[in-house]
């Protein structure tokens, strides 16, 4: 049996009533403190019975954007599939099953106070103060857990887009990544660097925490980017991971990597793959340590390089290894090239693929609208969102497709 | 009598040969080291008897851009004079005279080996291997020595485009950043986030030393961007500025500022005001540990902030207290409230001024063909350059009047 968990406080306030556009040039800021002055958010009704919800994978830190900077990578991820249920106690959410690649349907728990899907979604019923309607959530992980490619992060963006959605989209951007935060803050650490590109799409640059300010970095739409992931069967060691940090950094270094990580920010606005990629092998702070601790690592970041990547570093804490290069063809060459480093240099096996930039993030993919409601009248009523609604139904006719490859 | 320097070797090479652009979006890139490979350049001829140029002041650290981030400020800086002098000796530069604000000109060597000016001068000459030609230079100081605007670098950047100049133009603008780091290495430490915004203009960020890597930051024409410069009358003790610097820096005030300095290039290239003050006023690694040198400062700060600023920070090592806004009126009355907060909190007396943001760097202002070449001829044979001479020149009358007033 599913458990459950309720949402609704008594009159639980939203952070942030006003929705903004998601705006590729627009600093998102939101206060953390939930200020007594604002509007109470009254409770919406659900526009649809079902949603099913994406988010796409995230390589955090990318070199020396250590703890603040992270994007989205395109046709991988965590599927969420949404729907009303009678069955289910009002104002609370109920995990219904959990399946997908890997040992992830094992290992995940099914109650939504320790489920990384089931927190945010949580969080969101919250903030919109859902009482009277009950849910069920179904997880489909696309992403292997402990891979350093944001698996939590992917579902608790697909959770909160997914609660969000089902009501109306009443939520800001900033929101949404507040529910995401609660929900890595437990399972993760309180970082933003995969749930906030998750669910931005793009490059996400985290300004603060409090206020929560994050800046969106819109990679030219004419330039082509790809990412060569390869991820070794390997469990990178968490805590020593967490370890290796240090605890404190020369000037030198700190002048260096500061510099880098700013370079790293131009090279994303003007669209220089190759000062990216510089870039992203730059990192003299964090890489240095952690690399030792992943078998190979350091031959498969040299075997990119010679086979034409402009890049490479650890996607996230590990164990993959992230290059980057403009050219799927020649992605599948480097790929090829790293993953023999890993059996060469660590003896281990891995397996590589070659993804986009994902400049969406989080997203529905498909949606049935309540019962009396048809699609026109809906188009009639809500237009805006209709054409958001049809074009994330569009979009994910080929998504499935790639996914379902 | 002036004191003259032998600046030519027997093949002195040039770095770099090909003459880029100065485009907004290039990143340039040149090795310190010099290739015996490389073509040795034949030494050009004069092409101009007299050639005066201006190099702008500049703002190096920007806050939380130490040492790698700098922009330069219009309407405020160092003239360079060079001409062409039969009684100088062949492949020599001389010093003829130095006059301008303050007692730069009694504390500043006419010795070219001892002068900013004289050591871009003759690291230049090098570069063109200059053998047959003697210069004499003369230097119209506007900046007041260790005010934190980069006067040493106006000094040389001025210097460098002037020979460069006199003899048609022939070096990159990344040749003439290390003439200038030639100059800065022996007078204020190696470091270009002065030297190379003063070439350049605008806002650079120096990718690294090594090969030497200068990214600018262009921002948007369309926006307008005002600095507040408030100099005290206090000589920053500099010995006690640079060893206030922490040799440590905590991973959490590494990230800070390592994010708050990728907002700042972020903001600099989507031309957000809001967030390029907000980004220049939040390090937590240099300033705090000056800013206590400087009296009155932290107040200073706290006024300009009040009155409206964007942003404000200490500009270079100090000890001039820098605040951005987007109105020159409105800049006025934030000036008026930090000389009076300098005065308040710190006892000193001050001075304001307000300056946009120099997009251009260092230029010829006004030049004098050689006598037998007719200006028709010049435009003729060299049309490039004609039209570059004749853009400059247009510039200098109106700079001329603006520097004069």
């Amino acid at each position: 049996m599913a458990v459950c968990y309720q949402s609704s406080f008594s009159t639980f306030p939203s952070t942030d009533l006003s929705k903004p556009n998601i705006s590729l040039s627009t600093n998102f800021r939101c206060n953390l403190s939930f200020p007594s002055s604002k509007t109470l958010i009254t409770e919406p009704e659900p526009l649809f019975t079902l949603v099913k919800s994406f988010a796409p994978a995230t390589v955090a830190n990318l070199g020396p954007g250590f703890d603040f900077l992270g994007c989205a990578v395109d046709g991988i991820g965590d599927f969420v599939t949404l729907r009303v249920d009678k069955d289910v106690h009002p104002g609370e959410i109920s995990i219904s099953d959990i399946h997908g690649v890997g040992n992830s349907a094992k290992k995940l728990s099914k109650n939504p106070l320790w489920n990384c899907a089931g927190i945010a979604a949580i969080a969101v019923m919250k903030m919109l103060n859902i009482r009277s309607v009950g849910l069920s959530l179904s997880l489909e992980k696309g992403l292997p857990l402990g891979s350093g490619l944001g698996s939590s992060a992917a579902s608790a963006a697909a959770a909160a887009v997914a609660v969000n959605e089902i009501f109306g989209g009443q939520l800001s951007v900033s929101d949404l990544v507040l529910a995401g935060l609660e929900s890595e803050s437990k399972v993760s650490g309180y970082h933003a660097d995969n749930v906030a590109p998750a669910i931005m799409g793009g490059f996400v640059l985290i300004r603060s925490y409090d206020p929560l300010e994050l800046i969106q970095l819109p990679f030219p739409e004419e330039k082509e980017l790809f990412f060569v992931l390869v991820n070794p069967e390997f469990e990178a060691p968490t805590k020593k991971m967490r370890a290796a940090l240090p605890t404190e950094i020369t000037m030198s270094h700190h002048v260096w990597n500061c510099s880098q990580a700013a370079a790293l920010v131009a090279s994303v606005l003007q669209g220089d793959l190759r000062g990216l990629g510089t870039a992203l092998s730059s990192d003299k702070i964090v890489e240095p340590r952690r690399a030792p601790l992943i078998p190979g690592m350091e031959g498969v970041k040299k075997a990119a390089i010679e086979a034409g990547a402009f890049g490479c570093t650890i996607s996230g804490a590990g164990p993959t290894a992230v290059a980057v290069t403009d050219d799927e063809e020649k992605g599948r060459d480097i790929g090829v090239r790293m993953v023999e480093a890993f059996m060469e240099d660590g003896n281990l096996k891995a397996s590589a693929m070659v993804k986009r930039l994902d400049r969406v993030g989080a997203r529905l993919v498909s949606s049935i609208p309540r019962g009396q409601m048809s699609s026109e009248s809906l188009f009639d009523s809500n237009t805006h969102k209709a054409i958001r609604q049809m074009t994330w139904c569009a979009y994910s006719l080929s998504l499935d497709v790639a996914m379902a490859s």
